[in-house]
This record gives C-alpha cells, sequence and structure tokens, in this order.
C-alpha cells in the first residue's frame, strides 16, 4: 500500500452493524502506520461529489467502541446512482486529496457503483485500489456465506416472533387466534426464513413462514392456518414484504377488498390478516418491523458484530496483501461450532445477481426451515452484543462531524 | 391468613412482565409454610369456570426464576365478562376446592371483575379474600404510581424509535425523511409519551408524539412535520393507535383515499404516512409494532420486573396484614433517585375510571414530553434484566401443565 490517502463511504439501507464495518477498517487502517488519512465521507458517494469528507484519525479509541455499537449510518448513508459525470468528479477528488482506496460498504447496488468507480479509474489511469465491503440485512450476496447485518435483523426477527408467539398463544381460547409478522427482504426469503429459528418443536410459533421464493397460493395459506389452529389453538406467522403469486405479481399490490369495496393498502401484513378474517373468522394482530428490525442494535448477534469488524478489517489486510478491486468475503469453515475466515472475491464475481434462499433451505411444503436451512442459519444469530446502556436506553455514539468545508476543487 | 386454598389467575392482555407477579405471588405464599395450595387457573377464571386449576406447589424454584423471565401469561389469559351464573359457578368452584382467596392479575376490567367476586361471595356469605394485581402495559390504573407491564413496553418503544431515528437519519439526505411508530395505548397517551425518553436534545427523534388525549389536527401536524424536516433534515413519529379528531372520532376510521379513490385501512401509521407523502411529497416508512412490544422481555426494565414481582408478592402479605379486596399499589416516594414501595388500596377506589397522561406531563404544543413528563416516566425504564439465552434465543419456560383434569364439581 501506498503513502495515499484513502475514502470511506457508506451505501444503501443501513444496519445494525454498519458502523462495526468502519470501526474494523479505521483501526485496521491504524495499525498500518502510514502518514495517509482515511477520510469518511458524508452521506456515502454525495459526500464525495460534495468534498464533505472527516478525517477518522480525529477519532480517539474510545470514540470508536462506541461507535462500533451504534446502529445506522454514523458518516450517513446513500441511494444514488453514479453517471459518467458523477465518476469523473469522484476522480477529480480523488485526484485533489490523494486518494489511493476507496472503500465502499453497501449490498449489491454499491458492488456494482464500486466496480465502476474501478473501471473509470482505470480508464484514465488513475491509480486505485477499490475494495467493496458487504452489508445487507436481505443477506443476498453472492459469494459469501452470509452479509454483515443479516444476523443481527435474523437475531431481532427470530426473538420478536418467539415472544409475539407466547403472547399469542396466552390469549388465543378467547380472542387473537393468528399473529402475523412482515420481515423485510423484497426478492429473498432470508430473513423470514431465519424466523423460523424461533420455533425448536412444531407447537411452538412461528409456525408459518411465507417466503417470497415460493409463490403464494390463497388456498394453501388458509388451509394450513386452518390446520395450525386446530392443532395448536392459534397460528402465528412471518411473511415477507415482497410475497409474490405465481405470476410474479407482488401480493401487496393486489389487495383484498373491505366491505366497503376499498382496496387494503399499506402492508402484507395487514391483507393477509384481513384475508384471514374474512375467510376464517379469526381476530387477528398483524406488526410491520420495518426500520425496528434493522436498527436493532440492542439485540445484535455476537457473531454478526464480529463478522462486520471483520470484513472493515480485511479490506484493509487484503488490499495490504495486493487485492484490488475486491470483496471481503466470509467462507464457512465449519457449521457447528461455527468457524470462518475471510477470503477476497474480485468485484466482477459479486455482482453476477443476487442470492436467493435456497429450495432446500425450506421443506418439503415450503412453510418452515428444513434441517439444512436451520444449519446454514443457526450460528448467525449466536451470541449477545449488548451496547452499553445509560438512563434506561441505549447510550449510542452520536459524533458531531466537523465535514471539513475546505473544498480542494469546485464542484462542476 | 386461614388454611385455606387460593387462586390465581391471568386477565387480559398479557404483558412481559405479568408471569414475575405470578412468581412475587407463589414466592410469598411458600414462604407462609402453609398447608394450602396455590392453584394458578388456565386461560383465566375461564379455568376457575372449568376446574382447569394446576398446583403451582408442582414448580421447582429454578422453575420460579425461569419463568419469572418469560412474557406472555404462562397460565393463559382470557377476556371474559362474568355474568351471574358465572359468578355462581365460581363460588361453586370456589366451595369445592375450599379456596379462601382468589387473586386476579389483570388491568381495569379484571378490578371491575375481581370486585364483582368479593361482593357475589359477601352476598352468598362466603369467606374470600380477593385481591386485584394490577398489570398493563397501557398505564391506566388509577391510584398507583404505574402499572407493572407499562415500563418495559416503554423501554421497548424508546428504545425502538431511537434505533429507528438514527437509521431515518442515515438515510434521509437521499431516501426517506419521515418515520412513523404505532404505538399500543388506545385511549391513554402513557406509551407514546415515553417515546418520547428518547429525545435528549431537539435533534434526536421522536420529533412529534401524537397521543390521544390531544385531538389530531391534520394541518398542525403536517405544519410541525415540515417545520422538523426544514430543521433537522427528518422527522422522526411515535403515534398511539387510538389517536382521534376533535369530535372523538378515531383518525383510522377516516381514512385518507390514494389515487384510486380507496381508503387507507389498517393501523393509523400507514394512514398518516400517506399523508404526508401525498401532502409534503415526503418518502415516509412506518411501522406497528403491535404484539412485539407487550412482549418484548428481552428488553424488560429491570425497575418493571422487581415491581412486577413486588405486587404479587404483597398480594400475599397485605392480606396476611388484614387487608381484604384490595390492589397492591406502587407508590412513588421520591424521583430520582426512584424510591416506592407497595400500599393496599381498596378495590372500590381503583374502579372510579382510567388514568389518562395528565396534560402537563406533555409541553405547551402539545408535541413532546414535559419536564413534569420526563421526571415521571424516567424512572420506570431503568436498568435491563436481560433473560438467559440459548442458542441466540431468549431461552424462555414453556412449562407442560397437568391441568387437574378431576372436576370436583361437575359444569352446570
Amino acid at each position: 500500500m501506498s503513502a495515499a490517502n484513502a475514502i470511506y463511504a457508506q451505501a444503501g439501507g443501513v444496519t445494525s452493524v454498519i458502523n462495526a464495518s468502519a470501526v474494523g477498517l479505521i483501526r485496521a487502517w491504524r495499525e498500518l502506520h502510514r502518514p495517509g488519512k482515511l477520510f469518511a465521507a458524508h452521506d456515502g458517494v454525495l459526500g464525495v461529489l460534495d468534498e464533505m469528507l472527516f478525517d477518522t484519525g480525529t477519532f480517539t479509541s474510545d470514540d470508536l467502541s462506541r461507535l462500533a455499537s451504534t446502529p445506522g449510518g454514523a458518516f450517513g448513508a446513500c441511494r444514488h446512482v453514479l453517471n459518467d459525470a458523477d465518476l469523473a468528479r469522484l476522480l477529480e477528488v480523488f485526484c485533489a486529496y490523494d486518494i489511493g482506496y476507496f472503500f465502499y460498504n453497501g449490498g449489491g447496488g454499491s458492488a456494482h457503483a464500486c466496480l465502476d468507480v474501478a473501471r473509470a479509474a482505470q480508464a484514465a489511469s488513475y491509480p486505485l485500489i477499490t475494495a467493496h465491503i458487504p452489508k445487507t440485512i436481505d443477506n443476498d450476496l453472492p459469494h459469501t456465506d452470509c452479509c454483515p447485518g443479516f444476523g443481527s435483523t435474523a437475531k431481532y426477527l427470530a426473538t420478536a416472533i418467539q415472544e409475539a408467539s407466547l403472547d399469542l398463544a396466552s390469549m388465543s381460547r378467547s380472542s387473537s387466534k393468528v399473529f402475523i409478522l412482515e420481515t423485510m427482504g423484497r426478492y429473498a426469503g432470508w430473513l423470514t426464513a431465519a424466523c423460523g429459528l424461533a420455533s425448536r418443536s412444531p407447537e411452538e410459533g412461528p409456525h408459518l413462514l411465507l417466503c417470497p421464493e415460493i409463490a403464494f397460493d390463497e388456498a394453501r395459506f388458509l388451509s394450513k392456518v386452518q390446520a395450525t389452529v386446530d392443532t395448536f389453538g392459534y397460528c402465528s406467522i412471518a411473511v415477507a414484504e415482497g410475497l409474490t403469486d405465481a405470476s410474479g405479481q407482488p401480493i401487496h399490490a393486489i389487495g383484498e377488498r373491505d366491505a366497503a369495496g376499498d382496496r387494503q393498502l399499506g402492508g402484507i401484513a395487514p391483507l393477509l390478516a384481513r384475508l384471514v378474517t374474512n375467510r376464517l373468522g379469526y381476530k387477528c394482530h398483524w406488526a410491520v418491523a420495518d426500520y425496528l428490525q434493522r436498527a436493532a442494535r440492542h439485540l445484535a448477534s455476537a457473531t454478526d458484530c464480529a463478522q462486520a469488524e471483520a470484513v472493515g478489517r480485511a479490506a484493509i489486510e487484503l488490499a495490504e496483501a495486493g487485492h484490488r478491486d475486491f470483496m471481503p468475503a466470509i467462507r464457512r469453515l465449519a457449521d457447528a461450532p461455527y468457524r470462518w475466515d475471510i477470503v477476497a472475491v474480485p468485484l466482477v464475481q459479486v455482482i453476477t445477481g443476487d442470492r436467493l434462499l435456497p429450495r432446500e433451505f425450506l421443506d418439503e411444503e415450503g412453510f418452515h426451515l428444513s434441517a439444512a436451512g436451520r444449519r446454514q442459519l443457526q450460528p448467525l444469530i449466536e451470541g449477545e452484543a449488548y451496547p452499553p446502556f445509560r438512563d434506561g436506553l441505549p447510550d449510542y455514539f452520536r459524533p458531531q462531524f466537523g465535514w471539513n468545508g475546505r473544498h480542494a476543487v469546485s464542484r462542476r
């Protein structure tokens, strides 16, 4: 690695452990003892375009410990598709700030963007090493055992439905008999499947997982709910927000009409609840966890936290070892006890498409985890990593950044 | 106290700490060293009517420790209004099982029911001591500083909106600018107000609390959201499910129509999100926590756990001291550090009506906590009381009850 400076940016929907990756990166950078600075960009690549860059060298080691257990993207993230003008502008900023490394922390979209940046630099003969640091609660990046952020959200959701199922069971004789939890995961069913970890025996909820990889069939669904209530007295369900029918049409866009002929909108959980109530006559409760699931640092998986920090650290270490334009990926070495290490995967391989939930991770009916699915997911939620608390609430780090404001090059 | 037996039953919507009250009661009963048995009824009073009674003497002390950190109603709860025939049947069962004590663990409805049972016993000259053990996440029972169950749900919701606000802030420049969390609390704004504890400075979310005690005014709401986004770049909102307009009409029943003229149904959070998007043009995210908030034992308040166990224990101790037909209530002795004890309040005083959120606990605008509100709520969420975990998930107690099945008296 040269003495050049580096830029780190956060992209896309954030997670409860993305800052742990930033901390892994910063710590490894410091351990190099190079004169170069590691800048964090404000609001992802937008901060690079705008030269809103923060020198991470100003963090104390106590700051870094606190940052590592704070959810959300502390530096700000963005959703922004880079066009040719943006790429030219990025190189201009890189040049002005003597940037030799670009670390982009995100999901599939940012892996693409990272490769675009690498190619633009190459075309302009600008010397740049890029690394895409993986992060997505959707767990849909290929060539990695899992994606940092996923394990903690999986742990949160499995705990949430375990707890809600106990609540539902208590009241089922004289009140609600069905509970539906809507999870994120628009195309991939990893999060919904992970809810199944809470069910250690057939009578323990959730009883039914609706993943987007399996087309929704209303009759089969209703019959399964009925059978579950007949057997256990209640039925607890996890459903992915992106559930579709056999034609690939999202269920939430189809809608169930209420008595007044109005269409039910706003979340698939309330829609399925209405369906169950109308057709089976059961009172339903439903929850939409939304941001709660991806920000729940208070219930992070210790495994996930360790992996999040490790991929950040490996971005530096693998670049030092000669890799460029790569993603530090998690490689599984053993299931139980879980063992893993980090390897470099070229970016061109990372952008080959989303990794959906394999069919064999669900049982024959497609309504629950298979043994293989459980073996894959179980280790990822293991271990607790509570943040510090103060006055009854998590004591998260809210740094006041001095975004430099000094612009080395004017914005075109 | 005589050598008679006792019955304990759980009622209404359960909480994450109701079992801690059961454990407090059971432990105190054991410490009396009387020959009488303490039975727990299956599914609340329904289990008394059906003679589904479990001898709590069979629990080991390890069982009790695990039960104390398990959410939901382990014995089953019910929503059931007692009619005259039920009351007669209860006395018949009490007589058959030599029941001298009836402990009913619930909210306002069960306080009424408990008094009905006491009066029926009195009218029949049946010697019975009753105690209503308070429990409701809504925190709306009078004559007690707070209600067991509330503090833990308050802690969960305040943490959830603190975390979601950090997520929202990260993405606000290029994505969603508004987040709305729907809380329980149909008539009382205690839970929504407690979300405000997460906001330790004006820029920290939540920025806006919508309690049912303050009539919803669309124009004022939209203007406040706009001003908050203008100032901080985003706006985080907690809203009570039971929000009403100036005429007392629930907002969720009014509904905002979408482009197709369909009415938005199913939760006030999605309804307000649509309003904000339609009128202000901001992308919104929303969450409905539902059962997640009242079952979240993984994030219980240590203060709440201690109070839940204490009211259970006090039901025995105050009966021993000669009280009858009462509620063990929490009395605040000091705010900070919080000090409290338990006193007996006659049931006739408990049923005098719901305790709504006092207006002075909100600020002048009515959109946030006042200093008085913060002083009242802060101590109730303090301290963490994590349950044991196994394989990455809470290791909750799922007792297999031998509901006796032996019926001493036939069901009429």
